[in-house]
């Protein structure tokens, strides 16, 4: 069956959170070429209420990593929000694809019907099944926080495209 | 079975659309409130070469009214983009909600193994199976145009979270 839960999350998580690898490194390298600390850019965000780049990697990280654990049925590992390189948030977007490929597809599979529970911040908890827990919380928070970020490199002058933003898909073109 | 392919296409775009619906009411409020003319808002862009917010709303439709007509087997009707004003974007998001329901979430549900077609610009035609067209290209676009047009809204001061980007999602909170 080529459609499924753990089709649904594991490769999308894994495609796209390594194209954000690759889009910060050309943000590093964009960084050289202009003689910019790399820092300033991890440091910018679109709003001031919004989270700069450095927080919204390590986001995107969190969802993909805690959502994937719930619908496996496992625990999610905490992650201590420390990072201030571009190195640094590589290695976390590679400790979480490392950390997905631990999980066993097949218990996702079997989340569809399952209630998941998750904390929403200020003590409330929500519940709803594994299927709309990916499809209307895990996926639009993972994407939001994945164009977040790349849209704050876009916003300084990033030369990235929607190909860096999609990654390596699995498409076939005539 | 409650993760289908229909499950993860139409109701995430009827619930994404209707969201920017609701966002784009809360734009039109911020611009009377500040006597701004809500062109300006429209004519908004992250960078010089991104999408303005009129654009970025036109695209969002056109990802959800072609990738769920090619996944049902359907023609995907065509769309003028001739919207000026925020009415006739709201206008534009509550007609692809209406074509949405026109199609059979069942010819989608069928689609995971079925090789789709579709043009990427340039004369080159992109091929892919059902599942994977919906999991890493339609899904991804039409969050990427989603985030970023609320991120626009953001970026201009509008008064909007992350409860309006996710709209009215199936959760029960405890």
């Amino acid at each position: 069956m080529p459609f499924s839960m753990s089709g649904a999350s594991l490769s999308v998580f894994e495609i796209g959170l390594n194209a954000l690898s690759a889009v910060l490194d050309k943000a590093e390298a964009f960084a050289a070429a202009k003689k910019i600390d790399p820092a300033v850019l991890l440091r910018t965000r679109l709003a001031p209420d919004m989270f700069d780049l450095t927080r919204q990697v390590q986001v995107v990280t969190d969802q993909a990593r805690r959502g994937a654990a719930r619908l496996a049925g496992a625990e999610p590992p905490s992650a201590e929000d420390t990072e201030t390189t571009i190195d640094q948030l590589k290695a976390r977007l590679a400790r979480t694809i490392a950390f997905l490929k631990t999980l066993d597809p097949k218990q996702i599979d079997a989340a569809a019907d399952r209630e998941i529970k998750f904390p929403l911040g200020g003590g409330i908890t929500g519940r709803m099944n594994g299927a709309d827990y990916l499809n209307h919380f895990v996926l639009p928070n993972f994407y939001f926080h994945l164009t977040a970020a790349y849209a704050i490199l876009r916003h300084c002058g990033v030369e990235i495209g929607k190909r860096d933003f999609l990654g390596a898909i699995p498409i076939n073109t005539v």
